[in-house]
């Protein structure tokens, strides 16, 4: 069960024990404890505190050697100064019992000081650690959180977030909560595993992703880069990862100011950002130009599957955002507009009033303001079914006079009006934000992953359809290799 | 009280009539006077149809000449076909009683089919009326909204939008209206006008825009633009306001292909783009690269004063997305980090916690996740009070062991710790979306412009400081020019 690697302890864990756990509300060890115990974890979890004698009605042990049970993970929540002693302990165990083989080390006060004392401590930290066979994500990082297997070794990632198949790897561990916070409240993602590095001490990016490209439940992995030591070994391993699943990544630090930034950050040396940005292409990385993009490309993969082709319709109720749109897709360059089939635009006549525009220019469908709920149906049914079609984006602004929910239910209705093999991407742009809650929820429910922006949904399908070329193109050398042998 | 041009007809109208007014619910002439009802206006409201009797409880006219009390805006919702004749009624009306100077035209149907039709039909209309003195908005548009004098000639704006100082001037109405719903649930922006132009038979941007250099309740303007006749004309009014206050334009129909998308929504010919960007620098247009750009500058310009300079000081309680920040501040290159002086360092250092960065690199302050809510307010006044500072970003995802709300109330403490004239523009990011509405309300209601991603709130920024040099430049320039006489 256990990879080569012992990366599994840290999502799988049979027990967790948590070192520096406490009773006192508001404190980082409580905050740990609260989240962890709200997450339906099936193994045991073990507070280790000298001090108190039951943590959230668990029993509290003196040292972790104490644990009779099983202990995957642990959690070391201690000051930098305590963290070596505690290291002995967990290794002492690990000698002696086996287990704990997974460490997560939240304090700061390492290597991104870049003191002389904060190097070595990291060094005395990791080399008992690594010497006892146990490996060490962090130091200065919140954790991992496995929504699969209620693992949760952060204070910061509160229970409750969908289960889904985006995974995490960040060396930010607020930027990557804030992922998981953002898409809460109106369930726009779905995630498996988090993973925030830290100084990498042991854990790395690339171990890490590896990791994720083995792993059945992540279809999608997001990843916030500052700088790592081997650049190349990363991009070596994304290659890889990218030939079976799509890797979404935004790379801080690409100006002068940037960098020196992140170097006060986690003293990572951001590297040339030219030089990212040409081998993330090469190994088939999707660089996000923007938080948003980020954000909405990395669950669009998890939610929609890849287009067939780059022809994309552009189908909408709002006029000027689907121009906004087009432009948005044409700057990127990857998709192009559809050719209707004339057949298509006949049936689409049929369905839509006379002041419609269809296929002028090519791809483009404005229904215009005087549209029914069933016309988005038919519509948007005719383009699913259409094998000249390879993506569609619907803009619109549920009008104040339509009803959000037979609206939505249209669009949901058109969207499985074909089977599974014959479904593609579908970005529904509902301009009005928060105004129109009511259609976001239902049609995220359903799985398909609304946008408030033109531009953003513009910059996702691009995305899709440069990755899906990409997985075409590898797809086509393998088969002209295993042609010539 | 009226101006020459005869804008004010649209805006403090004396009466209000609708020709097409109507009983049926969900017609667009019952939503139009639905929303029309709902604003609050002082003067008459008169429904136009001769098959009724009385509309939401007003009394229904079969012509606009029955109508006994000053009727100054017209606002004509039927089909194209029958607006000819109507215009016959209106004219009559103008040239007999001296009203009815404005006429809002809805239909589409005119000279965006491109047809000779159409345009003929357009030509017909607008001649008539303006032989008789009669300013005409439209055809092919949704309207005027005036938030101060109860005006809503629309069926897609609901009312509820706050009152503020942005005015929208857009060839796109349900674009406009997006933006108009987009703020409403967390009080995002306050409104003045909001002017959707459609083809613009007789009223122009360029006339609209000249009106609301003038009106003192428009503090910011936001255009969508997709292309004009006249873009000389255009800018050279926009040079004109700009010296007074913002403008934040969209151009659409950038690319080949988003013009023709264009032609097909308005006939605009879309224009060359480089020579719109070229241009709207030289005028001082700020023009938005995104939609969330242009969303965002145009409130952060109604909210905050202008920077008194380009010294930027960027604060977070979170790394990774300030780097982001940053390397986005750096991509546009209107401002600079600032310069932190010494005693503001030291003083600085009493109030944070050992582990936070100041000043590395200058003008960047880190306070790391140990930090209390009047560690906020200690920082963020100090920031306020420093005259070498002259904007703030911060960034923070309120933390879920913290209080939202007084977390929330020390930065406005904080914001509002100087008098009026030191204020400086503060942009809070708040990075966890829709999980930390609480603090985005409490935020927006005291005047502060709230960011989900740090990209955008670094767009901003560079905006501010852009139009704020801008602004300078004009001012050196005038006064060596009374030096020069």
């Amino acid at each position: 069960m256990i990879r080569p690697n012992g990366l599994d302890a840290f999502f799988m864990p049979r027990g967790i024990a948590v070192i520096g756990a406490s009773g006192k509300k508001g404190s980082m060890g409580h905050q740990v404890m609260y989240h962890l115990t709200q997450m339906g974890f099936s193994g045991g979890i073990f507070p280790i505190n000298p001090g108190s004698g039951e943590i959230l009605g668990l029993r509290c042990y003196k040292d972790i050697n104490d644990v009779e049970s099983p202990v995957d993970l642990v959690v070391l929540l201690l000051k930098a100064e305590l963290c070596v002693a505690a290291a002995g302990s967990i290794a002492r165990r690990r000698k002696e019992k086996g287990d704990a083989g997974a460490v997560v080390v939240g304090a700061a006060g390492f290597a991104e000081l870049a003191t002389e004392e904060g190097v070595q401590r990291q060094l005395a930290l990791t080399n008992m650690l690594k010497e006892a066979g146990v490996r060490v994500i962090g130091p200065n990082c919140v954790g991992v959180v496995d929504l699969y297997n209620g693992v949760n070794t952060t204070f910061t990632a509160p229970p409750g977030t969908l289960k889904g198949g985006i995974s995490i790897v960040s060396q930010s561990g607020a930027f990557a909560t804030a992922y998981l916070r953002w898409g809460k409240e109106l369930g726009l993602l779905g995630v498996s595993k988090f993973i925030s590095v830290g100084n990498m001490a042991d854990v790395t990016i690339a171990e890490m992703l590896e990791y994720l490209g083995q792993d059945d439940s992540t279809r999608s992995i997001f990843i916030y880069l500052e700088g790592v030591a081997d650049a190349r070994g990363l991009i070596e391993t994304a290659a890889r990862v990218t030939q079976k699943k799509p890797i979404v990544a935004i790379k801080s630090g690409r100006t002068a100011m940037g960098s020196k930034v992140a170097q006060s950050h986690t003293s990572s040396i951001a590297g040339d950002h030219l030089l990212y940005a040409g081998t993330f292409e090469q190994a088939g990385i999707i660089q996000a130009e923007s938080v948003a993009e980020l954000f909405h490309a990395t669950r669009a993969f998890d939610k929609l599957p890849l287009p067939k082709g780059n022809r994309v319709c552009v189908v909408t109720v709002v006029g000027g955002p689907s121009i906004i749109c087009v432009d948005k897709m044409y700057d990127r360059g990857s998709a192009q507009m559809a050719t209707l089939p004339e057949p298509l635009k006949e049936e689409l006549r049929k369905h839509l009033s006379s002041s419609a525009t269809i296929g002028k220019p090519e791809g483009f469908i404005d229904m215009t303001a005087s549209v029914t709920d069933e016309m988005h149906y038919e519509v948007l049914s005719l383009l699913m079914k259409c094998d000249d079609i390879d993506g569609i984006i619907f803009l619109t602004t549920p009008p104040g006079y339509s009803d959000e929910k037979s609206m939505s239910d249209a669009i949901i209705r058109a969207y499985n009006s074909v089977p599974e093999h014959k479904k593609k991407p579908l970005l529904p742009v509902l301009i009005s934000g928060s105004a129109v809650n009511t259609s976001r929820k239902l049609l995220e429910a359903a799985g398909l992953p609304t946008f408030e922006y033109p531009d953003d949904a513009a910059a996702v399908m691009s995305d899709m359809v440069k990755y899906a070329e990409y997985r075409r193109r590898l797809d086509r050398e393998a088969l002209s290799d295993r042609e010539g042998m």
